[in-house]
């Protein structure tokens, strides 16, 4: 991704390896600070995770790669790496990629640098298909953030969004907050203004609003795990999205990348919803909003039924879910 | 409503009048602390109710009405008041009340307490009425604040709910943060937690998944203007939670004061919905979280078709939509 450093553009990814150390883009720190960190083995890599410096199913499933690639104990890694965020399905992926390079006797790092790549490959098909579904003059809801960061680069909701604006198309992003850790407003924003996408942020119960208004036309979104029967895990808020949508006749796109299938699960409703702290929610950077003694419920992910899905947005093409199915039987 | 202070509890109203003096509980400075304000004039009253110091439809009305009952030149101070927040019915009527008694010779003052001790009582009896659809070990979602602080004393949402509480009910209350000013997770939790009464914060996207989880067994909110044809405008955020109820067959109450009521006005889709400033979006409790550069949309409120209530709780009763429209034309 490209980022600005005063007049100055430099090419970033949110993940890499240099050297002989794993680095990445500290996502809690932006919007304020742009922060590079070196992760130096698996227990600072599960930490990163946990406490989302990385987040975005793909980019977590790059980092796990190259930790997987890199640690002595691959196995014994893998199996606290796994503890660390367990609904999103490309963190299985990415390692077990890694691991079977490894048993075939091929270097690590270069397995994992390949798994990397291809995901930026993946992202950038997805912004080519999802981009002709854009018209010119479109009003676009995204939720959480599925760009660059969350996906080593080029992102995957947001793919579809800067190929547009590449393509000179005129285009306008409504960008919700996301709470309880406003990727929404710290991260998507970030990025569109990267790449000087008009954009305005909402709060998360307002896109409704905008929905029934005709203001919005299209949702994108990225998806944490997509099931067997093409349910959506992703970012809590996605199912509420989903039903105004069709509540409002506004099309509901997913954008992911392969590796975010799981074929293993049958429904959505079978995938461990990871529960955060109650702390992100009654606190806000850092600094309480509740009543001492107030408590909180915070689901991080919730599950789209397939049916409120117009389609999805894969490398091989946008399928509505029907035929997603039809062609992965293939 | 009550109070805890340390093991004390003492009786307090969100707005009343003490010789010569109109007072308040500024609701920007809660949970962290219990500020009493004193209001002077109407330029001091229009602030507050501006910058919502004081807030909520009922409160704001009963406000106006006391601001108008002690003002030197009445017309004048309804002219700047009507401007302060243009979505809240009570607010008009609250003022036309006083400015009624005045004219017919009444005592101002006399007039706004009456004003205020009838919604005081109409919550009451909205909380009797109401907690009859509570059923013992019954889940409910609230959003925004409608409660005493909203209302003068007691609530209109938070009536049922705490006189099912009363009545030794075993209930839940899911209470959704509603950005931009958290009043949920400010306030109607720091009501609740006055009154011992269960609950969880969540944020704002999370009730559609606990619903869809069967976890959630009605709504109930409070709304600031109910159009002839039973529309509600409220705090943005309802038209998605009454959505996603009748998606999840979950029932949706809107509790009102009669002077909610504008029969002025046809549809919801005719009241001018308050955009509040950008400020409230990008920026919390004063810290900034969005991107330098970053702007938002903030609609304070949005329009929920009447198609999607199950009913109004009211002093007189609770009634369908349809009922409703017909216990109006009698």
């Amino acid at each position: 991704m490209k980022v600005k450093f005063g007049n100055k553009k430099k090419e970033l990814r949110a993940v890499w390896y240099d050297k002989g150390v794993i680095k990445v883009i500290d996502q809690r720190a932006l919007p304020k600070e742009l922060v590079i960190r070196e992760l130096k083995n698996y227990r600072e890599v599960a930490t990163a995770i946990r406490t989302m410096v990385v987040r975005g199913a793909p980019s977590i499933g790059a980092l796990a790669a190259y930790c997987i690639a890199q640690a002595k104990d691959p196995e014994k890694a893998s199996t606290i790496l796994k503890k660390t965020r367990p609904t999103a399905y490309d963190l299985f992926f990415g390692m077990d990629y890694v691991l079977r390079a490894i048993k075939k006797g091929d270097n690590g790092v270069k397995a994992a640098k390949r798994y990397a790549d291809e995901i930026i490959d993946e992202c950038k098909k997805i912004g080519i298909n999802g981009e002709k579904l854009i018209r010119d003059g479109a009003q676009i809801l995204t939720h959480c953030n599925a760009g660059a960061l969350a996906t080593v680069d080029v992102g995957t909701a947001l793919s579809p969004i800067k190929f547009a604006h590449y393509n000179n198309k005129n285009i306008f992003v409504f960008v919700s907050e996301t709470r309880p850790l406003l990727q929404g407003a710290r991260l998507t924003s970030w990025e569109l203004l990267q790449e000087d996408i008009p954009h305005a942020i909402i709060t998360d119960s307002a896109s409704g609003h905008f929905m029934k208004k005709k203001e919005i036309d299209m949702v994108i979104v990225g998806a944490d795990r997509i099931t067997l029967n093409c349910d959506v895990v992703n970012k809590i808020g996605t199912y509420e999205k989903a039903v105004l949508a069709k509540e409002n006749m506004v099309d509901f796109y997913v954008a992911a990348p392969n590796s975010t299938f799981d074929f293993k699960t049958k429904r959505g409703g079978d995938v461990l919803i990871e529960e955060r702290s109650e702390e992100e929610v009654v606190s806000i950077e850092g600094k309480r909003i509740a009543p001492k003694g107030a408590h909180s419920l915070n689901p991080a992910f919730d599950v789209t039924p397939s049916k409120f899905i117009t389609g999805f947005i894969t490398k091989d093409g946008v399928f509505t879910p029907e035929e997603m199915k039809e062609h992965w039987r293939r």
